[in-house]
């Protein structure tokens, strides 16, 4: 397998300052680089001393790197491809973390140099909570990272990103980056904006029922918020960045949502049960 | 304040289990009588010895008690409070614990004598278990507990049955059915319905795409999922018996889905991002 003597991670929010304080240590590359933009996180990290070397340049950021994971929100993806490409070596592998692939793909493929391998990546793991403070060894033990790289990349190049996933515990999967917007818009987009909505809901309300809302909050609500107090700016572009996935679902979603009231109006119970029991086989399925 | 003599619980799942356990041997009562409709819950309670005496019929559930504890699935409440109603003692003191309130009142106000003091109650607390078993000493520790009684009861019971909930360490607030019934609508029912519904519509996806939005269920739809795994036959009953302040405020989400939508559609980049801010703000308010 291709030896990564300098790693570059451009960006250091929750995913890549989790995954360079597990990577560190594991021999899997000779040199760890990292850039952020803002003083106080390359601050932060220098105090973290999780890298070799905290860089405010683009430049020397990537000159070196023959891996560069891009870990910036998903709006940020396009300038960082354009800002990087230059300086890139030409047999740099570049991969990123992001939770929508087909829309960064599109970008990537217009700016990156034809040489250089893209493996785009989404390691599906995360808190509500953002920042290089919210990072943590573990983050990604038991998970599954699902890779979308063109059939065009070198498998040596694949392998290498496999094998950075593998080293901190993920099980990695590869698959259209079209089919992968479509299950996240299932399993993550669409509860977001759900919560986000009933949550939005409730904050509308008047003043006093608000209060009582807020009050007795049980569960169902109160597991709403939680996710309704994800990070807004991620969030947003996320599904501005997935609209059409998003969009596709949200009207089904709608449809059974309105079969559901019609049976509450018509007192199905029938139907209602049988819905309601569908949907606890479904919990037993799923690795909790 | 009215000493209890002898308690009754009819009905022994998560709630009323839960109560017997935290309220024994804090003298709130000299003896304690459970009934339970089947033999095998009869055993477990024997087993337990959590209460003083375990009966299989009504009469006998109840003909000595001072205060009843009506703790079974909401749609069983009006046989209950008809079997026992005949054989109350004339000063007999009746609350209950179901998730609805307006509903139950109706009719317990046409079958209870007219002495008798009726005090619905709604302790907010609970599991997506179900069931004797699944109870717990410690359940209603710092939560709160809604009743909705009529001005017409005698202010002592209302004290007895305040006392017994603080006992076992619940906030007690009184309100109006109609305003609890509108309030739990929000926080519990309708979140529910949404769970239901999401994880209704992944059960009928194919069964590949399926396989998949199992797998990587991510924050989200695995929050959903737990929700909708809650006991079918009890969610069925408390729809249906709560059934006009759900629809309302199910038609008030609706509009604000479909308002989102919209600003997915037209890249209302700024409505997403007001919202999701606001929703970060209620869960500041919540006591997680």
């Amino acid at each position: 397998m291709r030896e990564i003597q300098t790693i570059s991670f451009i960006g250091i929010g929750l995913i890549n300052s989790s995954l360079v304080r597990d990577l560190k240590g594991r021999s899997f590359y000779k040199s760890s680089i990292a850039y952020s933009r803002t003083n106080k996180t390359r601050k932060i990290l220098k105090k973290l001393k999780i890298v070799d070397k905290v860089v405010d340049n683009y430049e020397s950021a990537v000159n070196q790197a023959d891996l560069i994971v891009i870990g910036v929100p998903v709006a940020a993806f396009s300038n960082v491809i354009k800002k990087i490409s230059p300086h890139l070596k030409k047999d740099a592998i570049v991969t990123d973390v992001g939770s929508v692939k087909k829309s960064l793909i599109r970008i990537a493929e217009k700016v990156l140099p034809d040489k250089i391998d893209f493996i785009p990546g989404h390691p599906i793991a995360g808190t509500e909570k953002s920042g290089p403070q919210s990072g943590f060894k573990g983050l990604f033990k038991n998970g599954y990272c699902i890779l979308t790289p063109s059939s065009k990349i070198k498998k040596e190049s694949l392998r290498v990103v496999i094998k950075m996933w593998n080293l901190v515990g993920m099980k990695v999967d590869t698959m259209e980056a079209d089919y992968h917007d479509m299950v996240l818009a299932i399993t993550s987009h669409i509860p977001h904006i759900i919560a986000y909505s009933i949550v939005g809901t409730v904050s509308n309300l008047e003043k006093s029922i608000k209060k009582e809302v807020i009050k007795y909050a049980a569960s169902g609500f109160k597991d709403f918020t939680r996710i309704a107090a994800s990070d807004p700016v991620m969030w947003r572009d996320i599904l501005l960045l997935n609209k059409k996935s998003i969009l596709n679902m949200l009207s089904i979603f709608k449809k059974d949502l309105a079969k559901l009231e019609q049976a509450i109006k018509e007192e199905d119970s029938k139907f209602l049960y049988n819905l309601f029991s569908k949907t606890r086989l479904i919990r037993k399925r799923i690795n909790t």
